[in-house]
């Protein structure tokens, strides 16, 4: 990089039109109004707009050790579209908050720009605005944005956290906790191997179930949520807000092959009932409907009983204890006068 | 508070509920999928989706002693609502991230959020979703959401910064530099007084011109901004986005009362020309479009001569010195390997 280049980079508004410029195709540039003008403007498809905003800040949700810059950006796109897949709405534009912190190098932001790029790729969504400011820490915000069809009585065709009924099956897509086992794995210095290449991958590269989300909400599953924080965790928001009890068969859990060959089947199980990470779809539906879909695992039922509450049976019927899934903030408490 | 509140405000969650609580009218429980799902859902109004997003952090953007974090909050959806301003499109709902660093108090949130949600109030808009996370330092990211009309040929029917043409007359509403005004008063440890009222409002309680920004591209004008961060640093993205140069006439330049009669008419004047967070609009448009819409002042002209530049000219012609406006990134730049 030449002087030249480097003193021009370091303005707020050059910042912009170089990271616009190595955004390249992740770039919006076909939008109504793209990104440099003081909003960005498009067509929401369907008939309603489906918006979520997501922080992720180094220290809380990564440590720059075990992470690198570009799978950072990977993740902070991936785990924001995750939201719209969990909707079953179809993901557009996403615009893009950092905040740098003191030590952020400018090789450091290309390293993360291009990660979000690839993820924005992956995604098919692109990038319509953002902002890019220095601050005492970094932390990137993304908001994911698209649309969802309207029924005839104006209501967003979506998939949502209050619509369990008693009576319906709770399916999960995939295999969780794999990203729990690659976290494990990196934490502990183990190189990349074909035996732990799916864990680290599903731990640093998740994918949005977009594809899935679409399918299922047009296969008429009125209700979802994606597994962020841990999947009996994730579950109890659906119990809570559907105001319905969840029992869960724990011989039914799909165990992913990098959890039972790193750790054996019973750790592995409370990788899956406790890890996030891997953003896979928690969907509940009358059971013909979920069985209807494909690549999702039928794991329990949605009862009268213990509202608010999900229970994992043993065979023997008897309640299996349930690790903690992740709260970053019981852990780190707000302070109080 | 008692101990039972306190736990229980101490989960994500529960903290999320509590702030939507908080929030009251502010919370967007109207529209297709209020907060408290995976993602908000609405109809834009219009056609066009037109958003816009921003971050502020603690120490680049304000400093704890001379705001309240109610006015913190008031700061960060007037100036997020802004963008949507300059572009004439009709604001709706915003999004809140907020990263709480380790000082931050259960109290200086509910301040937080009563500021927030009384700038909604007053903006006409409310939240329609967020997230709270703990971090290293705290900074908030505002995404501001609204519609524009499509045109036949499909075009957003929004104001631009690329829409300046030669010939076009540049103006400005209000009276920019009261913000700053109050700024400098503020650092001097000035009280509220009759006389220091409007710097000190207009510095700490910006309100965004949504009013006028419609009107504006009601009456046809095409291109604007809002003054963020100086007057002319601003126009000057005008100018560079349209490929034409701009011509102000000191002497026309509207000068806030707070300023002359706090510094005088010629510090007064440095203020209006460099002072951001004033959050007045600058409108280009045949000169006749301007002088039709009301509480703006006619401050210059768009030239064909030195594109990309703003020259102020004296009363003789003379060029009159540019006083730098605010760019947080050059004074903080980004280290390089």
């Amino acid at each position: 990089m030449t002087t030249q280049e480097s003193d021009a980079s370091q303005s707020e508004f050059a910042l912009i039109d170089r990271i616009i410029a190595r955004l390249g195709d992740a770039a919006a540039s076909d939008i109504l109004v793209a990104p440099g003008d003081d909003a960005a403007a498009w067509v929401p498809v369907g008939g309603a707009v489906v918006a979520s905003t997501d922080t992720i800040a180094e220290g809380t949700h990564w440590r720059p050790g075990l992470l690198t810059m570009a799978d950072v950006g990977w993740r902070a796109i991936a785990t924001s579209v995750s939201d719209l897949a969990a909707m079953g709405a179809t993901p557009q534009v996403v615009l893009v908050a950092a905040s740098l912190g003191p030590a952020v190098t400018l090789e450091e932001l290309d390293e993360l720009i291009d990660g979000m790029a690839e993820a924005c790729i992956a995604h098919e969504v692109k990038v319509a605005g953002g902002d890019v400011v220095r601050g005492r820490s970094t932390s990137l915000t993304i908001t994911s944005l698209g649309g969802a069809r309207l029924d005839r009585a104006g209501r967003a065709m979506v998939m949502r956290r209050d619509a369990a009924q008693v009576g319906d099956s709770v399916a999960i897509s995939g295999s969780p906790g794999a990203a729990a086992t690659g976290l494990r794995l990196a934490e502990r210095g183990v190189e990349i191997s074909p035996a732990t290449t799916e864990a680290l991958t599903a731990w640093r590269r998740p994918r949005a179930r977009t594809e899935l989300g679409l399918a299922a909400e047009n296969l008429g599953v009125p209700c979802a949520i994606d597994v962020s924080d841990g999947l009996v965790q994730d579950l109890r928001h659906i119990a809570e807000r559907s105001g319905v009890g969840v029992e869960l068969d724990l011989d039914a859990l799909p165990l992913p092959t990098s959890a039972v060959a790193t750790f054996g089947s019973e750790e592995a199980r409370d990788l899956v009932l406790a890890g996030g990470d891997d953003y896979e779809l928690l969907l509940v539906a009358r059971n013909s409907v979920l069985e209807a879909l494909e690549g999702v695992t039928i794991i329990g039922r949605v009862v009268e009983t213990h509202p608010g509450e999900v229970v994992v049976r043993q065979v023997d019927g008897a309640p299996y204890p349930i690790p903690a899934g992740w709260d970053q903030l019981r852990s780190w408490p707000l302070p109080q006068h």
